[in-house]
C-alpha cells in the first residue's frame, strides 16, 4: 500500500541527499530555477524593451492550466502606453506609482463574472452555465478563486518565457474597475509589473516557512 | 518609446511564425509542455506510487512563488493513508468520490487566516502585522487571493516535479475543515488528485479562448 511506499521513501532520506536532486520525470534545475528558487520579485526595471508577442506567449501558456470546469475567468489589460499608465495612476498605493510608472508594461489582472456565458463553448458536453444560474455567491467565488489559480499561472509563465515580474495588491480597485472595466462584469484583482528586472537592486529575499510549517502528511 | 518597440513586434508578427517560437531566455518547449500545454487534468491512475520526497519537493519549489508582503497562507494536508482518504470520502461531491478514493495522493489545499501572527519572521523590515489587526475583511481577502495564487504555484510545482495532478472544487468545504482543520483557522479552499495519470484514459481537451477573449493592450 501508499503507506508502506511512503514510509520507505521516509527511510531512504535518511541515507541520501534530497535538494538538491535530479528527479528523473522533473525538468531540469536550471527551468526549476527560472520559475522558482532562482526568481525574485522586482522593482527596478533595465532600460530593454518588452516584445508584445512574448506577452501573448505567455497568455497562451497561462490558459492551458486546470481551471474548474474550464471556467477561464481571468481577464488581463497590458498597459504599456504613456495613456494608459496615466489612468492607472491615481488608483496606486503611494509605494507603488514610480516602479510601475517606469516599468516596460503593467498587467491589469481581473477575473469576469460573466464567464457562465462562455461555458456553452468551454465546456460544452454538459450545461455548466446552468449550475451557476442566479447564483451569485457561487459565481463571485469560482471567479475569484480560479482567477486568482490563472494568476498564479500566468505569472509562472511570464517567467517561464523569461521576463521579471512585480506584482502588486497595493492599489484600489474600485479605481481600476472604473476606469478600465466600465460596462463589463471584470473586477480587478491584482496587478504585475512586467519588464526584464534590474538585479543590482534587489532586497535580500525575504524568508520563506518550512515546509512542516506548510503542509504533512495524514 | 514602448508603444512603438510594441507596434514594431506587432508588425513582425504578420510575417514570422509565432507558435512555437525559441525565445533566448524562455525555458525549453519540452519543460513549457510539462508545464501548461502539454499537460493534463487526470481522473484515473497508474498503479505507481509517489514518493513523499516528490511532495515534500513540489512544496518547497511552490513556496519560493511571490505573495502580497510574503504572507505565505497556503497551508497543504496531503491525505494518503486509507485512514485519511475516509475521513475525506463523506465530503466529496458523487461524481469525485471514485477518482480520489483511486488517486495515490490527494492534497487538500488550505489558507491560513492566522497568517498575520508570522509576519514579523516572513516580512521582518516593517510591521505587516499591524496592517491586518481587527481587518477581518482584509485578512480573508488576502487569504484567498494569495492562498488561491500559490495554488496555482503548486499545481504547476507538481507537474514541474513529474507528477500528474486532477484539481477540484466538487467537494462540501466545511465538512472538510471540520474533519481537517478544527482548532485551526485553516480554511479549505480545494483539493488536488496526485499521481500518475493513465493518459489512456483522458478524454479530448477542452477548448481555450483566444488570446483576444482574455486580453488585450492598452
Amino acid at each position: 500500500m501508499l503507506t508502506d511506499t511512503l514510509a520507505r521513501a521516509d527511510e531512504g532520506l535518511a541515507t541520501k541527499p534530497v535538494w538538491p536532486v535530479a528527479w528523473p520525470d522533473a525538468i531540469d534545475n536550471q527551468s526549476l530555477d527560472q520559475l522558482f528558487g532562482g526568481a525574485r520579485t522586482h522593482n527596478h526595471w533595465l532600460d530593454r524593451p518588452v516584445p508584445q508577442a512574448l506577452l501573448r506567449r505567455a497568455i497562451d501558456l497561462a490558459k492551458m492550466g486546470p481551471t474548474s470546469a474550464n471556467t477561464l475567468p481571468m481577464r488581463v489589460i497590458f498597459a504599456a502606453s504613456a495613456e494608459a499608465k496615466a489612468r492607472l495612476k491615481p488608483a496606486l498605493a503611494p509605494q507603488n506609482v514610480d516602479k510601475t510608472m517606469l516599468a516596460p508594461v503593467t498587467a491589469i489582472v481581473g477575473y469576469d463574472l460573466d464567464f457562465p456565458d462562455r461555458l456553452p463553448k468551454l465546456f460544452p458536453h454538459v450545461d455548466a452555465r446552468a449550475w451557476f444560474a442566479g447564483n451569485a455567491a457561487l459565481i463571485a467565488d469560482t471567479a475569484y478563486r480560479n482567477g486568482s489559480l490563472q494568476g498564479g499561472y500566468f505569472i509562472l509563465a511570464l517567467r517561464a518565457v523569461g521576463l521579471d515580474v512585480g506584482p502588486m495588491s497595493g492599489f484600489d480597485p474600485a479605481k481600476v474597475d472604473a476606469e478600465f472595466f466600465v460596462g463589463t462584469q471584470v473586477r480587478t484583482n491584482f496587478l504585475i509589473n512586467i519588464g526584464y528586472g534590474d538585479t543590482t537592486k534587489l532586497f535580500p529575499r525575504s524568508p520563506r516557512l518550512a515546509f512542516e510549517e506548510i503542509a504533512h502528511f495524514a
